[in-house]
Parts: structure tokens; C-alpha cells; sequence
């Protein structure tokens, strides 16, 4: 295979103050992100249950390193590609929280065990059956999760005997280690009451104690519950039947995890992601900026602008949105200016970018490439 | 500035048939592909105009020398980053289709002028100031395109007499030269009625018309009237108001723009972009693939699925996307089964990936490079 030739630079120079950033750019404010890193292991902590934050949110190895240094047991991920990035990055444990059936990437998934602990999940009798024909190259024990449908309607079993013939085969397999039970509620995350989330939450978990139940019965060892997203790890984490969490957007928050209303237990966490972006066309009664949706994910709806409620943005296109007045005596903002957005939904933003740039008291301190962007295979 | 340190392996093998193609994968149909190519450039060749295909559609250096081979007499683009991608692929006549205001972005815009003949479009008084000051850096001099709103209600002068402030500043200036008009009806593109985009061109060449008289009534020597996209290039070409076409997408297509109705002078472009996934979670009545919207863009609705207008794709995530039965009786894929999924809109979605896969009768012929990928600044 041939390797990509070229290599984006870093949008911006150490010690530069933030306005001679190049924009479109992610920026990362280092105090907030810091904090939000800190709060989320220190719950996991007196909560006693394991932090596995979610990689899919940032695909950057210097974040999973600053986690697994605040006390993260290690990542999940999405996709072997992911996991490969973690494992090239220095982490030690990876979970892909997510069904692998190809056999190549089954393949690759083996290889990475001979730098680190590799979990993955099963939910299909013939996908669990190729991973058994890769696990004989892993150089140790691959942990297998069987994924449960605990609400979100899709991956995963829907009923107790599914899981128990995958546990069998599971104990069966060379190189395989049955570890748990997956069991993420994707659905629960957004709704935007607490009592809402806290239904759904209660629901998985009552399935997930069935599933437990039944495994242990049939003579399953230790088995760990893993799961829970931004939205509901307080949730799982007081429910007794998860031992691990995998929560990811709370180093970084966007608009439609800010739409939540937040119970008290939920802690609190702080916008530490922004899309800088610049006024690049200008009318009376226009402005125009250089961000459209090639930087920045409107799948979970539009970005909004930090520190600015007088203004929103919208009509996105490919390079391109524009900014309106909130009501028409407010002055919009100058040709040149800069503006931050609160992007829609950090995953996918962060997926278009290959630097995130670390700021402080107005300042680029950090360059962290994004290992992962584009790892989707 | 720091290189960005890991790159994307390609997803094929060169030779290899398509099955083996790691998922997701973009694929495109060679054949299918040649055929857009040579269709756009005999149909401007026809008409007397030049043809400028629009890069930000491909960002690949090889598309854009495969449509100068054919007759292109350069590309746009919308980013200077994307300037400098097909500057360094070979591309020696590029247009910056859009405003560029930031001072170190000019005086990259300017640098290129050493490879290339260079353009850029203008629109504030203020953004001149910024080029003008960039501009003696320039080898050559830079064309300067005003551009004109023709109805997209995005960027552009609204009023004449803006147009003419412009000329006479850029006129005066060291290393600018009044090269035109840039006149795109953005808004106008996927009107669904042929009669629509129609009516919406022909408001658009009113207003080149005014311009350009006015212009050349205060002395501009000959102008050149540049835009259109793929949903009405037809009629600008018919215009006699315009001497050269921007389209983009007619070497792919995709799902928005065969949802237009075509009249029979638009030609027929072809669909050859794909993007291949794999069943990874099925169940009685439910199949799910590896590819969601962080490899192919919802910003303009769902996929169609290649091929099977039985099923369709929907409830698209991150990661995942559910394939759903059109009616009861269709059988939906298996495990590990492939889809080819014809994108919502291929500009966004190219930009997800590192490489496109060229194939002819099933088989990987080509690995091109998106050089442009992520190219936003």
C-alpha cells in the first residue's frame, strides 16, 4: 500500500497569541479541557467504578495519554484503524466498543495484541466466527464483549440465549477471553431531561442484569459491564451493574450536549472546544465566515457562537456560514474579525481537523496532531 | 511548524478485486468517471467556453490533471491550502473562487505565483486593502475577479457602484490585474425544476450584464465573465454572457443532484463516486454497515443505495448507518455483505477521505491521493 504524501501543517506557531491563528481552526482551551479531564476521573474514582474514556471524540493520542494519566484504565474506540493510532500513541489497554467482521481488520486487530490489552465486541454467531479465525495470530488473549441492546435499537443481542451461544463459543476459542458485557445506551444520551435519561438508563440496566444473570448462571467467570456515555455515566455509574464507563465528549462538550438539562449529579463540565473562524465577506446586513461545514458537523444541528448570544449562525455550506443578528438592533461583526464557534456535535468536527491547538491565557502552548482523523476502517 | 506525523494507508490494492477493498472505502467507477470528464469538456469545447472544473468537489491532484488533459484551461477552488495542493500537483492556472482577507493567507496566495497563474475574487473595499498589500510579493500579477451576488445572497457585491470602487483601487495597484467577474447562483444548483434553475440563471445574467457594461463603460479592458455549477452550467453557456464554466461535480454526481430533473441540454453525467461498506450487525429485521456521516456527509439527506432502490439507508451516526427494507417482503443483506452507497453530496464527502479508489470491471486500477483533504485554510 502506498502512503498518503501529503501532510497538513499545524495551523498555528507555539506562543502565538490566539488571533494569529490560521482559521478555519479547532482550538482547545487547555484550562477548561483540563478541568474537565480532572472532574470526570475523580468522579470515576469515588464512584469506584473503572474510566475507559470513549477516543472517538478526540482520535488524539496526547489526550488519551493525558487520561490514562488522570487514572483512565485506557480507551475505546470505534474502529481497529482507532485502535492502532492508541496503540502507536502509547496506550496500553484498548477496547473497539463496536463489531469487527472483516477479516483483514480481524487480522490487524490480532497484531496490536503483542503491544497492548485489545478488547472488542461480538453481537452475530458468523462475526464471532471470524474473529476465531484471527485469534490464533493474536500474541495473547483478545477480551470479548458480547454487546447488548440496552435501548438504542442498534448493534448488539436482543435476546439472553443469543448470548449465552456466543459464550460458549467464546470459552471454546483459542486466544479468546469472554470479558464482559457491552452495553451502551447511544439513544439515552440527548434526551434533554434528566428524569428522561434517568428512565432510559434504569431500562438498560435491567437488561443488562438479565444478560449478567444468565451468563453467571451458566458458569461465566468475572464479567465486566462496560458502557455509558457524556450524557448518562452518572447514571450508570450509581446503578451497580456497570463497572466501567466509556464516556468521551466531556473533554470537550458542544451544542447539543450543552441542549441537555444537567442534573446535579451529573457534575459540570465546560466548553473547551472552538472552532476559530474569521469574517471573510461583509454587507450591511451580512456577515460571512470561513467556516462551513467541511470544518465543522451539523448533524446534531448548528454551532453556537461562544460569548455571543446576540448572534447565530446558519445557512452552512462547504466553506462557508453566515451570521445573523438575534434582533435587528445588534451590530454585526467586522470584516477580519474573529469568532468562536461551539461546534454542533465535537465528535465528527474533530474528525475534519488533523491539529487541535491548545490555548491559555490567550496564547498557543500545545500542537496535538490527530492521529486518528480519517481512521474509519 | 510541525508535519503532521501519521498517514492514511490506501484501503486496496492495486490489482486486487473490489471485494477486498477495506470498508469504508470511496470508490470510483473509472469508466463511468472518463466519461464525465470527456462529456463537460466536449460540451464546453462546443459551446465556445472555457472550461474551469471546480476542485473543491475532487481536492485530487490527478483529477484535476486528468480535466486539463482534457481541455480544462485550469481549475477553482474556494481555499488557498487547496491552491497550494494543485499548484504542487502540476496544476499551472488556479482560481480562488472566493474571498481571502487574512494577510498570511494573501501572502501565501501571492507566493504561488511563482508556479502558477493565480486568481482571487474581491467583494470589500477592506479585503482589497489586504491583497494589495500582499500583492508585491507576487512574481506576477494575481487576476482579480469582483465577484458579483447573482441571487446566492452569500458573498458578492451587491451594487454596482461597489464594482466600480473596486476596479478603480484594484487598476491603481502594484502586481493586480482586473481580470473579470465572478458570477456563481450557488442557490440556484439543485432547484428541482429545469424550468426553475432556468428563470434563476437568467436573473443572474441580468445582473452580469449590468456590471460588465458598467464596468467596461469606465474603462476596463476585456473582462472575463467566470462561474455555474453542475445543475445549470448548460444555461450560462448558452448565455452568451459568460466565457468560462465552474462546475465540479459532473465527474461524480451524487444522490442531491440526481434528485434535480434534467433537461435534455444538460447532458447526462453519470454517477462514479461509491462509497463501498459492510453489513457489520444484523438482525431479524435489521442490518447496519460500517460506514455513518464521519465518511460520507448528510448535509444534503441520506444516501441512495447503488443498485437496490429496495432498501434505503437511514438513522445515520458516527460510525453506523441502518439499512431498512423498502417494503416487508425484501430480504435485507447479510453479514459482511458489501453496499454501495451513492453519497447525499460528494464535495463533503470526498473530504472525509484520504484516497479514492479507482475501479474498471471490479478490479482497483488506481490509488489517487486527496491531496486537498482537509485543506480549509
Amino acid at each position: 500500500m502506498t502512503q498518503q504524501r501529503i501532510a497538513r501543517l499545524a495551523p498555528a506557531i507555539f506562543g502565538d497569541p490566539v488571533e494569529a491563528v490560521d482559521t478555519p481552526a479547532l482550538l482547545v482551551e487547555l484550562d477548561a479541557f483540563e478541568r474537565n479531564i480532572a472532574r470526570m476521573a475523580q468522579f470515576a474514582k469515588a464512584k469506584g467504578v473503572r474510566l475507559r474514556p470513549h477516543g472517538k471524540t478526540h482520535k488524539c493520542a496526547t489526550i488519551a495519554r493525558s487520561q490514562v494519566q488522570a487514572g483512565a484504565v485506557g480507551v475505546c474506540c470505534q474502529k481497529v484503524s482507532e485502535a492502532e493510532a492508541f496503540v502507536a500513541g502509547g496506550i496500553e489497554d484498548v477496547l473497539v466498543s463496536n463489531e469487527i467482521v472483516a477479516p483483514a481488520k480481524l487480522r490487524r486487530l490480532a497484531a496490536l495484541t503483542a503491544q497492548a490489552r485489545i478488547g472488542i465486541c461480538v453481537d452475530h454467531p458468523l462475526g464471532l466466527d471470524a474473529l476465531i479465525a484471527a485469534a490464533p495470530e493474536a500474541a495473547r488473549p483478545i477480551d470479548v464483549y458480547i454487546e447488548l441492546d440496552v435501548g438504542g435499537g442498534r448493534c448488539g443481542i436482543e435476546h439472553i440465549e443469543d448470548g449465552l451461544r456466543l459464550m460458549d463459543r467464546i470459552a471454546a476459542a483459542r486466544n479468546l477471553s469472554l470479558a464482559g458485557i457491552q452495553a451502551y445506551q447511544g439513544s439515552a444520551q440527548h434526551l434533554r431531561k434528566p428524569a428522561e435519561r434517568k428512565a432510559a438508563i434504569e431500562a438498560a440496566v435491567a437488561r443488562v442484569l438479565g444478560l449478567r444473570e444468565a451468563l453467571v448462571k451458566r458458569g461465566a467467570g468475572a464479567l465486566r459491564v462496560t458502557g455509558a456515555g457524556t450524557g448518562t455515566f452518572y447514571l450508570e455509574a450509581a446503578s451497580g451493574a456497570y463497572d466501567e464507563i466509556q464516556p468521551g465528549s466531556y473533554v470537550f462538550m458542544d451544542r447539543d450536549y450543552g441542549d441537555n438539562e444537567w442534573a446535579a449529579e451529573a457534575g459540570r463540565f465546560e466548553n473547551s472546544l472552538f472552532l476559530l473562524t474569521t469574517v471573510m465577506s461583509r454587507r450591511a446586513r451580512q456577515a460571512v465566515v470561513d467556516a462551513g461545514h467541511k470544518t465543522h458537523s451539523i448533524d446534531s444541528g448548528m454551532p453556537a457562537i461562544a460569548g455571543r448570544p446576540d448572534l447565530f449562525y446558519d445557512r452552512p455550506s462547504d466553506e462557508h456560514g453566515e451570521i445573523f443578528p438575534a434582533s435587528p438592533e445588534v451590530l454585526l461583526p467586522e470584516l477580519g474579525q474573529q469568532l468562536r464557534l461551539i461546534p454542533g456535535h465535537c465528535d465528527p468536527t474533530v474528525n475534519l481537523h488533523d491539529w487541535l491547538v491548545g490555548i491559555r491565557a490567550g496564547h498557543v502552548e500545545a500542537l496535538w496532531p490527530v492521529e486518528a482523523r480519517g481512521a474509519f476502517s
